[in-house]
């Protein structure tokens, strides 16, 4: 009897109250009905993303809503910036490339952070850099981006700020107002704890001005469409939105806000430091970064002598642990635990387990049950 | 106490053995598991178009799959032929203005079909005419336009013939192959039976030498992308999938090789004939043409003297069942019952009764149990 584990950073565990909601038969989207449950995720979004800025909501991976950022915020031609460390922020300068605009790239390594330093220089050197697009927590690598200093260094610009908090938001605090970020990307299947198919943007006034002047072409992820959805008396989607997600996701916001964000936050906080002490306990060397912002994934070097696909199959198929690969240049040299969303201490024992049993089997020379105590301490401090 | 029935051309009901699917446990979209069940599902797919082709899909909604088809087959400037008489119809007129093409519009009233005859002519007049766009199904309407015939006409062109058939395909019979059809969409909330958040296109060798050449700006729904994660070993989307959604395709599919495309297109027809029969025995007068190919929606004139949204919150809030409205020019004039996808008898003979108490309740001089009479007629001669 295998028990199943899914530990990676999206999709992510569904809580069966989000289950079952989903489960019950399909509503119609153009119904009082529908609409009074889609303005209570919008309210309960905006209190996620602490913005009093609209939140849209496509129907789509959180791709398409970086897409969306894209052909919304320029036009062909326009200068922006993109940094990034990782995959996903690499999404950003395919994004950019493919619609034909003017690309400052800086470029970090796997595993490195973006130094807000370097997007004030750029933003100085460059006055018409019209937005600057990064990742918040790039979940490539587990680092976590400082996204208040980031959104210091641009505020006073007049370039708006772009992010994809795809793995961040409702995992790693950003506080979308207060630090100054125009708009917000997020993906349903991470820490907002719904299946993968819904994406969410927030715009500031700063960036609607933009959007009112792009011309960069676009239909379906069009934000003037989308806000004139939600202006609407019963506020809707411009197109049919995914209805049972939106259902799913009403449950799922309703989990969040009983838990309330101080609680959110702090909890995944202490995964990610439990994580990463039975990572150090058990003699592996952390690949993210070991500070408390890493809260969404912990990536982890794959020890010498141990084959990365044959650690995590072993994980997967003999102990019931779904653990995530690298990616790109590190595919092969690190593994990823994710644990944004419906995670608590039991998932990182079962998970800290699993690797200490599959890594004993593989011949790794561990002590099982050192990366558990140091885990345990944690949850022992401080409740998760 | 009020047991509902949802009677609109999307959403559509979802069988329970699908609700059921799609409330289990989250699987990973990267695992062999995932591609099994993802392969399964593509070959069920290409059974329901009748196609060789490949049939990409996207989480979005069925407006997504028609942008990518515009934005794949085109560049910039390039001729287009939009042929429409519906809501539906226009949607690729405006997504041909999005993306700079060079679109003759031919214009059909509402209820009106294509007729294939100014097709021809239209390419005839005008060789560089690149691609054609038309509606198969027009849900706005009910009009299911003649495909095989508007294949025929543009077959033998150097165009491509792109097809919406969103609200058909599955309830309303299309062969892709057979007829010339060569990019087919279809979208996962009408006739295939679960909620929406998916769409599909299918594509042939004709189309895909143009989104070899194609300059028009994309990336989320970018057919090479597609194509090449299908071309994998294990076969996989570019981006995340909505995982729940292709996990409920996967049951749904197999309810309909269960059923057989035979026996599927038979029991659409005789619904939309006991539907017609119905309104016809109440007095009433059609809106969609009264022949057989109308089989995914009837679409009905609202009777003098009754205001539509009193009838349909009457049919809905007293007797459960949600009809639709009409759309654009012929909103509060037409209603629409939807019967494509998860429909039998029986919710004909409920749709038709909770009609026939509201309009009597509201004063209309119909005489109870005549168009369920009629309906049970059709039924009696041919079983749905």
């Amino acid at each position: 009897m295998i028990k199943k584990f899914l530990m990676t950073p999206g999709p992510t565990q569904v809580p069966p109250q989000v289950l079952s909601a989903m489960a019950r038969p399909i509503i119609h989207h153009r119904t009082a009905e529908y609409s009074q449950l889609f303005a209570r995720v919008n309210d309960n979004l905006k209190y996620v993303f602490q913005t009093k800025n609209e939140v849209l909501s496509f129907a789509s991976s959180g791709t398409g809503a970086m897409e969306s950022a894209v052909v919304n915020l320029c036009s062909p031609g326009d200068a922006v910036l993109v940094a990034a460390g990782g995959k996903f922020g690499e999404r950003w300068r395919d994004l950019a490339a493919a619609y034909g605009l003017a690309c400052e790239y800086i470029e970090y390594e796997y595993g490195q952070a973006v130094d807000p330093g370097d997007i004030g220089r750029s933003l100085d050197a460059k006055p018409e850099i019209k937005a600057v697009f990064v990742t918040h927590s790039e979940t490539s690598t587990g680092v976590v981006n400082d996204m208040q200093a980031i959104g210091a260094a641009v505020a006073d610009s007049g370039a708006v700020l772009a992010c994809d908090s795809i793995s961040g938001m409702g995992s790693a605090e950003i506080k979308t107002d207060a630090w100054h970020v125009d708009v917000v990307v997020a993906g349903s299947q991470k820490a907002l704890m719904i299946p993968p198919g819904m994406a969410f943007v927030s715009v500031s006034e700063k960036a609607w001005v933009l959007a009112e002047q792009s011309k960069s072409p676009k239909f379906y992820f069009d934000w003037l469409k989308a806000r004139k959805g939600l202006s609407q008396p019963q506020p809707t989607t411009a197109f049919t939105p995914a209805v049972s997600l939106v259902v799913g996701l009403d449950a799922a916001l309703g989990l969040i806000r009983e838990e309330g964000l101080e609680n959110l936050f702090g909890r995944h906080i202490i995964l990610g430091r439990a994580c990463r002490a039975a990572i150090k306990a058990l003699g592996l060397e952390l690949f993210s970064p070991d500070d408390d912002r890493s809260s969404s994934v912990t990536a982890v070097q794959v020890p010498e002598g141990i084959e990365d696909s044959r650690l995590r199959t072993l994980t997967r198929d003999k102990f019931g642990v779904q653990l995530a690969g690298g990616q790109g240049p590190v595919k092969g040299k690190i593994f990823r635990i994710g644990h944004c969303g419906y995670y608590n201490y039991t998932d990182i024992l079962v998970a800290i387990s699993a690797l200490e049993l599959a890594l004993s089997e593989l011949g790794q020379p561990i002590q099982l049950g050192v990366g558990i105590a140091a885990a345990e301490k944690v949850f022992a401090a401080g409740v998760a």
